[in-house]
């Protein structure tokens, strides 16, 4: 489709050193811990100066993937995978499509959540749910039915247990929240977080799917508008 | 917990730098298209040296949150929200938590992905699923398997429509076909993919999120001994 062609960027020389080092580091099989050549035999080899060099280095020591330690120099390290996502995480620079495919991954998400919930879900889980539930019959107010949405399915995220789940859904949260409060929804939906919270408690995995599809359904709904 | 507490990193410069920078473009609502200071100004704003403020500028242009067009100088630009992501996935430098979440976040995708795939397959999406899975009997040796379950579950994707969903898909793949190799499955699925294109073509939504499940039962039985 033409529509996903995008111009070539134009690659500045630290666009291309960065490439050739993170060439370097997967071709050589490096593995967390082990130590790079000095920033000088860094820069013979490529043929390059310093200053692009160490634009480059500071580039990959942004997204986790180097440190330098103390008498060791540089190490490769184990790069915190979700630590760039979220520098760019920025709904007022997010283009509407984009957008559209983060709501809708939240909803195939919280869709396919369920086996997790029932292998990890404790006692004080369910207590907590049922603590942000009570708060949901004053949710009037727009603001505070936002609030209530992203505490309770917030919650759910932290029970799965995965923690990049769990972060990934803190950052997509501005994001939710602004689909959210731009979204009309004419279609009620039949099933409650409190309704959820006792089939959580009481019911099986497959009634609880099937409660979930239906708590989520004006979304659903709203997808085939699209 | 205490080992969700990781040291504090030594921040440089240029890291105080790149913060206020974003801060600065959040806090006053700067939109894409929307002209930066030049650096001269940056750099007395923030009272910094330009060898600084171009380390930060520079890390800013590789998350693809700014660029520099002919006449107008800096312009904010809507990031490429999965290119960053992209450059620090390597499972050589993964640690195996983050390489489980991985794992566990392709099982939660693919169980919550039904609804999407009934809203948007197309006869021609089924056609080539039936193609792929006519290869599946001669998948004996464990890396044609290996290709045959990235080609079909791939194909899923790809029919979400969702083309943040399906680039994600691609990034996780290696980590995919890591964790597969590295697993050792006594369970078999009674559901194969041949099983499962016969019901998204013929079948309805709920039968075809009953037999994906059943597809993957091996996984999340693993998942149960983590």
């Amino acid at each position: 489709m033409i529509n996903d062609l995008t111009p070539i960027a134009t690659s500045t020389r630290a666009d291309i050193v960065e490439i050739r080092i993170r060439e370097y580091l997967s071709n050589k099989k490096l593995k967390t811990g082990d130590t790079l050549p000095t920033e000088l035999e860094l820069a013979e080899a490529l043929d390059v100066s310093r200053n692009v060099l160490r634009e480059a280095l500071s580039r990959l020591r942004m997204l986790g993937l180097i440190e330098t330690k103390k008498k060791r120099g540089m190490v490769l390290s184990a790069p915190d995978i979700l630590g760039s996502f979220e520098r760019v995480l920025n709904p007022q620079l997010m283009d509407e499509n984009t957008m559209k495919d983060i709501f809708e991954l939240r909803l195939v998400l919280e869709l396919g959540m369920a086996d997790l919930l029932y292998l990890r879900k404790t006692d004080k889980d369910i207590a907590e749910l049922e603590q942000i539930v009570k708060k949901d019959k004053n949710a009037d107010a727009e603001e505070f039915r936002i609030s209530q949405e992203i505490a309770f399915h917030g919650k759910l995220y932290e029970i799965t247990g995965n923690n990049t789940l769990k972060r990934f859904q803190t950052m997509l949260m501005p994001i939710f929240g602004f689909v959210l409060s731009n979204s009309h929804h004419s279609i009620k939906s039949g099933v409650s977080h409190s309704d959820l919270v006792q089939i959580l408690k009481n019911g099986d995995r497959d009634s609880f799917s099937d409660a979930m599809r239906e708590h989520l359904r004006p979304h659903i709904e709203f997808l085939k508008e699209r």
